[in-house]
């Protein structure tokens, strides 16, 4: 365990990954790319100094920013590596002003390393906490937009070159609904920042240390795998977690709609679990779990789906028929769980106006 | 015939209105509720005053602006009536200036109207020119464009509130794909406002005195109406044109395919025609005429179509089986005819590889 994260390093980089892919619920894309970026720039000797949420100065001016795109083209289309430096910039021009520190968006996946990538790039310290404690597909579903930031203006940025200022919306859903349009036409990836938050607020809505979570998560799941004992058993203790079910996926069904991967996995319990049947759906992230057809687990808490033996996180994109997995129930931070939260977050958010969250510790 | 026309009042609005008709060779969107808007303003005591081109100052900063949006829908929904002015505010705030004119676009269709519309609410003079002399469906295919002026940084602003500032681009044809899926997300309507220009390029790239054209082809129409002459004639003599064909819609076939209105007519000669066929292909605007499987004018040089009785323009989305129609051939302006121009708006441009842009007067 570290104590207080006050920077990240080279070392610190595979396990960071793997902990931000388990914290992504099988979505928010691969944070691979980005950590090999992120490698380069502290082989120049760039570094990426870490700010415990605790002490970000009330007055600073903090950013959150991120990849944007559809998760599958994530995988082919590599981006040119300072998409969120020049959306960064576009939005200090906007605004015009000087930014103090960044925070990522959301720590599950990818976006996990574009903060880091940013802040050695720009010689910037990026703040340990994030917008979701986990992935989720849409921008209004932040912390910051729950809880009162507007993200306009928000500045975005490909690799050709465009820059696109959204300057004003009704609201944050107007705001992604546009940047969704153009990031689809840029190619479907490009870096976005949004309306810098001052200090303050961001202590009062950030879910705190995601950053230390990610890199403890990984760590664990590696030593685990060195040490040849349990992995899953790790993350579940480390986390507070639950094993759902170990099982065989027997039944797949994943399709594109409007951008989003969208589908379902059903699964055959084995083990301790033998006599149950699962069924996992997804929308980008896995977002309900099912046992013998009743919710168990649902959004915002966290479904993950790690492979069984090594304990290492299954991304949407990566399933198939006949795999072993396991599946866990993490708890969501409170601030996903609040009423506020649960309007923007909730089943009912996703289209499952028939289930009514209840915390995982509860069912 | 006006000389030099220094100011629209209420009595010009109906000539314009149907003179830019004409010059949208059956696109470019309706002008009816932008007239109804500009006649608003002028009861209100605003004023919409009109600058020759000749006489723009060269420092002068010139904004051009208009409607961006399927044609289609602008019939069904109804701007909030200040999109452009809220763009061209967002423009001059991107680049902290104070525009000093306006100048429409495109004069064909509802864009004739937009620039004059925001010149009243804004209390600033429109320039009696603009950037295409007709209708095209893009933004590159401005001669601003066309004669080396960057089209961003943009602004766009739709009825709910919404402003997107398109700040860079690679080039103008990226800047407009980004424009098409923004005005999408915005509910297929907005107001754009481009890069200031300086007054010395606008008078070398514009398509001078469409104003007053337009105003003069409306009022010609009318008067041929009023007084029982020829008003397809009055059109043509005005013009320079050529009467192409008078004929019947036999075949209509017409599609929306990526927001535009794709299709051809068919027609049989009726009077002096009487032995030939003729085919119109469309997209948003008439875009080529043939006479018995040969093409006799194509873009850049403008296929109008006219009722035969009244001289009204017909639009693409009023075509009707059975109408009697004049067809015309009107010259473009020499600034669409350039090598330049017609990469950009030949018939390649528009798919036909295999039509070589011939002038009307030479065929």
């Amino acid at each position: 365990m570290t104590d207080v994260l006050r920077e990240v390093t080279d070392a610190d980089l595979d396990a960071i990954e793997i902990g931000a892919a388990i914290l992504g619920t099988g979505g928010g894309g691969n944070p691979y790319i980005g950590k090999l970026r992120c490698r380069e720039e502290l082989k120049k000797g760039n570094r990426i100094p870490v700010i415990p949420l605790a002490e970000v100065p009330d007055d600073w001016l903090v950013v959150s920013l991120g990849g944007i795109g559809a998760p599958v083209v994530g995988v082919e289309k590599i981006e040119e590596g300072e998409e969120c430096l020049r959306a960064l910039r576009a939005v200090e021009k906007e605004m015009d002003v000087k930014v103090d520190a960044l925070i990522s968006a959301e720590i599950g996946g990818a976006n996990s390393m574009e903060p880091m990538l940013t802040a050695a790039q720009a010689g910037l310290p990026v703040i340990d906490g994030d917008g979701m404690g986990r992935a989720f597909p849409e921008m209004q579903m932040c912390t910051w937009s729950i809880y009162g930031h507007r993200e306009a203006p928000a500045a975005m940025a490909d690799e050709k070159g465009s820059i696109v200022v959204i300057r004003d919306t009704p609201d944050d859903v107007w705001l992604e609904r546009i940047a969704r349009a153009v990031v689809v036409t840029m190619g479907a990836a490009a870096g976005l920042a949004t309306q810098p938050m001052r200090g303050d607020f961001v202590k009062r809505a950030a879910v705190p240390s995601t950053i230390t979570q990610a890199l403890n998560l990984g760590r664990a799941v590696l030593l685990a795998n060195e040490n040849n004992t349990d992995p899953v058993q790790t993350v579940i203790d480390q986390e507070n977690g639950k094993l759902l079910m170990t099982g065989k996926i027997v039944d797949l069904e994943r399709h594109l709609k409007g951008g989003f991967s969208v589908g379902h996995i059903s699964l055959e319990g084995f083990g301790a679990f033998e006599r149950d049947t699962g069924r996992i759906d997804l929308q980008n992230e896995f977002l309900v779990f099912r046992r013998n057809d009743i919710v168990e687990v649902c959004v915002p808490d966290l479904v993950v789906v790690l492979d069984s033996d090594t304990g290492l996180p299954i991304t949407t994109e990566m399933l198939r028929y006949g795999q072993r997995i396991a599946v866990l129930g993490l708890p969501a931070h409170k601030l996903m769980r609040s009423a506020e939260a649960l309007r923007v977050v909730g089943p009912a958010a996703f289209g499952y106006d028939d289930i009514t969250f209840v915390p995982m510790e509860g069912t």
